[in-house]
C-alpha cells in the first residue's frame, strides 16, 4: 500500500511538541465542566454548603492529556471517573481547592477563553467564587446570591434541589 | 459584590480572538471521530461498502464553535445530530467527502496532531483512505486490508458486523 499522497500518521508520536494552552480550551469546551452545585450540610448556620469544582473527564485513552492538564495548572488531582463500575474506564481531573479554583484554575481560563456557551458557566462559577471569597454566602442574602447566580443558568436544567428548597 | 481579585468575565466577548487550531485539536481529542465503517450494497461487486467520515458533535451552545472548524476545514457541513430526537439538539459537523478528507481534513491533523490515543484512530483512518485513494478496496484482499485495520483498533468495541461476516 502506498501512502505517498494520503500519508501516515507514524511519525506523530516523533513530532510531539508540548501541548498548548489553546488545546486544553477547546479539550475543556469540549469534555470540562465548571459546578456550582448545592448540599445539605445540618451543621452549617443556614444549613446548606456550596459545592464549586472544575473537572474535566476523558476515556483512558486520554489520561495522559488530563495528567498534561494537571502539570499546566499545577492544581488538582486525577481518580477513576466512575470506580465503583467497572465497565466505565475513564478518568477525571479534579480541583476543589478553592485557593487553586481563584488563583490557578480561573485565571488560566481568562488569559485563554471558552469559546462554547460553557463560558456562561465559567462567569457564573467567577462570579460565585468571588461571592465566597467576599464570605457573603455565609448570610442568607449572600446565599440567595449564589442561588440566583446557579438558577440564571439556562443551559444547565436537571437540578436536585429547587431554588425554594435551598433558599426555605 | 467585589469581584478585584477573583475578577469578572465580562470583558471575554470583547477580547475574544480567533479561534487557533489547537483548540480545535483539544475540541477535536475531546468530541470528535475518525470514523471507518461498513455498509452492506448488494450492487457493488464485494457486497460491502466502506463508509468514512470525521465528525464532531456539540450542544447547542457549540455550535458557533462547529462553524467556525467548519470555515477552518473549508470543507463539510452543519446539521442537527439527532433532528428525529425532540430533546437532543446538539449539532454535528460531517465531512464525508473522500477528497475533502484526503486533501483537507488528514492534512490539517497531521499538522496539529491530535494528544490522546484518537491518534490511533486517526492513523487507521489515514491508512484506510490511502488504501481506497489507490483503488485497493475494489478487490478482495484490499478489503481485507481495510477490515483487518478497522478491526486491529482496540478502541473500537461496539461493532455492527463481525470480521468474518464481511470477509466471507
Amino acid at each position: 500500500m502506498s501512502s505517498d499522497n494520503v500519508g501516515s500518521a507514524d511519525n506523530q508520536q516523533a513530532t510531539r511538541e508540548e501541548v498548548s494552552n489553546e488545546y486544553f480550551v477547546g479539550f475543556t469546551d469540549g469534555e470540562g465542566c465548571f459546578y456550582v452545585g448545592f448540599g445539605r450540610r445540618k451543621d452549617l448556620p443556614l444549613k446548606w454548603q456550596i459545592i464549586t469544582e472544575f473537572h474535566v473527564s476523558q476515556n483512558p485513552g486520554g489520561k495522559n492529556v488530563l495528567d498534561e492538564f494537571r502539570k499546566r495548572l499545577e492544581c488538582g488531582y486525577l481518580k477513576p471517573n466512575h470506580a465503583n463500575n467497572p465497565k466505565d474506564k475513564s478518568w477525571i481531573l479534579i480541583v476543589k481547592n478553592r485557593n487553586d479554583l481563584m488563583n490557578k484554575v480561573i485565571p488560566f481560563f481568562k488569559k485563554h477563553p471558552l469559546q462554547t456557551s460553557k463560558r456562561q458557566d465559567f462567569k457564573i462559577f467567577v462570579d460565585v467564587l468571588s461571592i465566597i471569597k467576599n464570605e457573603e454566602h455565609l448570610n442568607k442574602d449572600g446565599l440567595r446570591k449564589v442561588v440566583d447566580l446557579v438558577f440564571s443558568n439556562k443551559r444547565v436544567t436537571n437540578k436536585r434541589y429547587s431554588k425554594e428548597e435551598i433558599l426555605s
